[in-house]
């Protein structure tokens, strides 16, 4: 009972980069409606035994802010959100002074350097982009370092929920910390993914990468959160088809049937899908959703086709259609095909409170590095293991009895003192 | 080496209930093409690691014989299995003679008092069906003996293949195995498969229940077992639909999404799907069916239906069509549908061949009563635990790594005596 | 020009029996937003060309009215089709003033007899369903006839879209007029949508039986209509599954394919869906659901099953499931299977306003009898003929061509008069 | 009765381009499996009232012919159809005979310029693919010319049956016959498929090009065809997803309800499927599948796409998805979604034989240039007209029923005339 009360005193920040983006907004309003009792947590598992006994943040205690590079207002997001029947209006009317509050915490980001003819893209946005990698780091860790001390925050975690990065060849300066200082300082332009987690990381934030997006994947930064005691975590959240497709190809393995065709088709009408229409973006993540689909079979043999397309009247809601082709005994031929038809924000936006809860947790416990029990969470997780989606929430539920078996009250003292100290903008390397 | 040469000395017999319907007839083709090289063991998880590094009985020296109630050839139920598309009458060449040994070993069996009337039961069945429940024991267990003796076999697995019998109140007598005798002594009617679990058992074989009926998993039979020292499992074998639910089910509960409605509509036309039209025989299967899903989603107020209807054209290609309505995050409503297309007959006959080789190794090992390692394999596993696939499947690899670590030659010695002197028709409870 | 000018002064009022239920909510809110302009006339083929060119009844000069026999509110069945997501908060408000004025045009009606111990129902519609037949047809006229006096209008459309009533086994009484008067004389109970039939043709309305309840597929009433002049329709609106099956079966039939089965699953979760739990009430609209496929396939083996679930969660949202198993050349064995998701009240609705132009129509050309032209919008055609949708359709073309060919603005006068004069509470077999 | 004794007399000849495709290898034991009266003419609509009243060519007259550009044999191919479980050992057994005398009837054709490098092409096909488009011709036409008379045949149709061929821009000399004549004197490579076209109809053939190839269709064709006084139809043939897709838009049309996306995805693993992954061959068979819907749904606003992928495994049992996004009133949305499964060559073979009989009849009858009654069987018929199935079907029931209520004797005479001295090598032009 003391510990609750002590954990109720905690005030805990959400830093969402693309904050103004329908997960974005869902994560808002959804906070709100919880709050307020309007809404129950559905979709998010931290509220279920055994995760619920862990003393994680407070749903309540959640303080959100976050960068955009878009101008529109968070009332729009929300209006799009509502005629797509994903928001009520009923919904919005209840979190208003909420939603106010988290909008007047919305700062202009940096915008990608290969994204800056997006349409819709803020100039003050595009200008922040174009300055030194330092400057764009610097700018970012300052509204981090504001929000902390203007919200009076305990925590903080950085959440990246922006659309889904250009992929890139693979650089030389990625692969050591001290190689990533000595571009960013000889002005290297750096993927903007990149330059939010060295801020967050450095700014004594946790980390979490929900986008396909490079983050804190690099070795560079991986290096960067074990230096500066930041646990991290990602990439690509694991919301809808792949989820499916994750939880099922274990069992054709389990039984010895033979997969021979995995075809996925994928439709989706949002901004990330229009973004998904350019070949570019769409590679990174047509390549976790597949390589998920042949760790788990291990069959060179199979055939394998996942596809996007961009059908702007689904809007959020997000249709995909897989059909399995598999052989059986006696080489009988069958099949298995499924359609997943569900708003993609709507699933991608308790994950991530999950997500923000679990990542405090760990910054509490002194737990650094990559949060390898959040391996069900991501279609890439960067801790590796298998995709078997059981196997991996097992991992999370395994992780949580740990815990609950031997709490370690003390070990929420040193982060609390670290995260206030851990600001500030010195380079990290040299700490 | 040694090992490996001493385990192919052993010769298995596999006894099954219903030797001549569509199941039976995979099991006997296949096994005959798997031992020709014509067909791969696909289907069977013992034929993958770890299971496959298990000394376990090689599917070459399996022998198979059995009981059924049906004056029809196996060659017209192969026939058959062609036209649907299943077979080929390239199998069926290759197969001939071996086919032709097997069928000589088909004796008749007993039918339950309940399926009298069934068309194209063989008048012998059914006069053997109305002499007293001891009397059909003892053919049933001078059959098992005589298949023994005959063959040279060290082992005996009894595998009840047998459609599905109706349903019955629980009685009494079944509660307690010597209550059980003294039924059978006064000459109280029992239903078959009841009559073949005992005799099995107390012939020393092992028993394994692929369908719906009660078998072993009465508290009498359990009883019987542990007595006897012999392995059993149980009951209903997870093919298909639910297979698939058991392995998706888990996700919604993971994600803690709520289930709201989930609508299974399975279609077969084989003979199983015709008993199933009548309600006596089709509660049973529904049961089970629904009881899984409950199990794993836990809310009472989920609204499930399972049904299950006779469309001859299909035949044996079962094909379901499952709806899953859930509510996500801020009571967004979504769906997932799944269309399953499979041969049931071509699904069962391997997971038959694993159980045997699975029963068979208990056997040899000592290992007594329910094979709780084998949950997977059910859709009402007697030993209870979950309905989560995956986590029942884990179980079997657990065991297998178990059992890897600790080699136990000796033990292997014990039970071929045992069930070489097993035999004979001593009354079990007497022993 | 003058033509237009004269059909806008027009006034046509749509009585529906059912006010409150949902498809009269959709009527009444849609009509709103027409009138509004905040709606497009989607789902209505009377304003696509060539039907829009006919000098049809303005959408904007429609006046509703209605009976219901339950004593919820229009507001609240708008509230429930907010939550469900098919009406908006933003509709909703646009329409305020419209649809008070709707509802206080709402009178009570009648139960059916057979329903009186229905949840919910208006103590007053029960105790007007006691009284005798004939006090029940003048209660019902005199309703209408104040109506038409009220709101000053020029010719009143009655359509039945009340839950489906029990089936009943035929009547002799049904077969000729003579024989329902003398029933009806002698206080013998009738079906309430016998009554309400009765009532509208006598008061001169044209009459559309959107249900498949029997309304005036009955001999006596198709005499009584023929008598009084007046055209209707019906039964059975054909808006989601059988739609598509009729419209796919045909394609098999024209390419000599065998259709071995068809079986659609249904599943609803709307007030309907609940009263066809009942078996007495869903026997009727799974029998028209079935012949309208036995029509066109034609095939005395074929295998077919319709099945109606009740799933409350997709409360208005019909889902439903076709598979169709067919034989090719060769004997192959080919699918095709479908998944309609649809509002089955936002798919009657402009089907609804569909009839109520047709019918005035039909009223002021003085056509009397079955309008055959309209067999594409039902299940089960009064007028009879083939199911086959594209062939009905045409037929509906087809009428329009015809009339647009011969216009005959002579016509329009008679039955203005007669409508005017037609009211009152003669017993029309008098007339 | 004297009419059908003289029709049995008739013997006509089908000349496949592509002889030992699927499609051929179908038609070729379908054929014989009709004739030996071990298989019924299911998928064939000629057999079915109206049109099985016509005087058509028999069935049992129909004597095959062909080229092929592959030297594989028309045996490996339908050992290949068997263990797709498409043909079954016992049609090839019951074939035996009449199949060998088709393979000999197959000779060495020409290769497209553009398919030299085709993997399996037939050194001759690619030699004969080298030489002048005269000398081709002269070859194709020689080999029809040998077909008819060491056949006593009465007539011959020839069908395209080949893999599509790559698309190529439009050439001036396809506009005019005067032109494309001086072309073919100049030596101008031309499409395969055309210089087979102009071949069959110098040769006094009936053409039917079932493939999205150019054939006949270009106008200069058109103009021989006219002069030649022979019928020809095409292109595509519309066989599974295209028919349903012509099937079902027209509904939605009729209903007004707004269709705001299409999608379609097919999947095939047959050799048609491994052309299908090369874009200039993708090309044009997606156009055809495309424009239908277009042409009947006519919204600009309509997002629509159609995807071919290959598969493999599925090898002939095309399996196409198609998901439809609507829109109903109320600005509602809704979905309507099918799968497709079904063997390709089991259900373009009878369609052959379809078409095969109609042009015969045709040729009898004297009706010259495109067969615009046979537009129910294209996806891109070269008459033009709609694309609505049952629309175009209802066109090919009127042509027979007014055959039937005017029968001319007399004309059969004419063409047997003129297609036995039609033959012979003349240029047409000149003629």
């Amino acid at each position: 009972m003391t510990q609750e009360a002590s954990e109720q005193a905690r005030r805990v920040g959400i830093w969402l980069i693309g904050a103004r983006g329908s997960i974005s907004t869902c994560v808002a309003f959804g906070l709100a409606g919880i709050r307020t009792r309007s809404l129950d947590p559905i979709g998010l598992c931290t509220v279920r035994d055994p995760l619920a006994r862990l003393p994680l943040a407070r749903l309540e205690d959640l303080v959100v802010g976050g960068h955009d590079v878009c101008a529109r207002d968070l009332w729009a997001s929300a209006a799009e959100l509502v005629k797509e029947r994903i928001l009520t209006e009923r919904i919005l009317e209840a979190a208003r002074a909420e939603v106010e509050a988290i909008s007047s915490r919305i700062r202009c980001g940096t915008i990608d350097v290969l994204d800056r003819e997006l349409p819709g893209a803020d100039p003050a946005a595009v200008a922040l982009g174009s300055t030194s990698p330092r400057e764009q780091i610097a700018k970012i860790a300052g509204d981090l370092a504001e929000f902390r001390a203007k919200e009076a925050l305990d925590s903080v975690v950085v959440v990246n929920l922006a659309s889904t990065e250009a992929a890139r060849p693979e650089q030389a300066e990625w692969a050591r910390l001290q190689r990533l200082e000595a571009a960013l300082d000889e002005g290297r332009s750096q993927p903007a993914s990149i330059l939010y987690a060295y801020a967050a990381i450095s700014e004594g934030c946790a980390y979490v990468n929900f986008t396909p997006s490079l983050g804190s994947a690099i070795p560079a930064l991986r290096e960067l959160a074990q230096r500066q005691g930041i646990p991290h975590c990602g990439s690509d959240g694991k919301t809808g088809e792949t989820l499916v497709k994750t939880v099922l190809a274990p069992m054709f393995s389990a039984r010895n049937l033979r997969v021979l065709a995995w075809q996925g088709y994928n439709m989706l009408g949002n901004r990330d899908g229009e973004i998904l229409t350019d070949a570019a973006h769409r590679a990174a993540k047509l390549k976790n959703k597949d390589e998920a689909l042949r760790s788990i079979l291990r069959d060179e043999e199979l055939h394998s086709h996942v596809g996007i397309d961009f059908v702007p009247s689904l809007k959020d809601w997000k249709t995909a259609w897989d059909f399995v082709h598999f052989e059986g005994f006696l080489g009988t031929r069958m099949s298995l095909q499924f359609t997943w038809s569900g708003s993609d924000s709507a699933l991608a936006a308790p994950l991530v409170l999950d997500l923000v809860r679990l990542a405090d947790f760990s910054l509490q416990r002194g737990e650094r590095g990559e949060m390898a029990h959040t391996s069900s969470f991501f279609k890439a997780p960067i801790a590796g293991g298998g995709h078997d989606f059981r196997m991996q929430f097992q991992g999370l539920l395994d992780y949580a009895e740990k815990h609950l078996a031997t709490p370690s009250p003390a070990a929420t003292e040193a982060p609390k003192t670290r995260s206030r100290t851990g600001g500030g903008l010195r380079r990290p390397s040299e700490a």
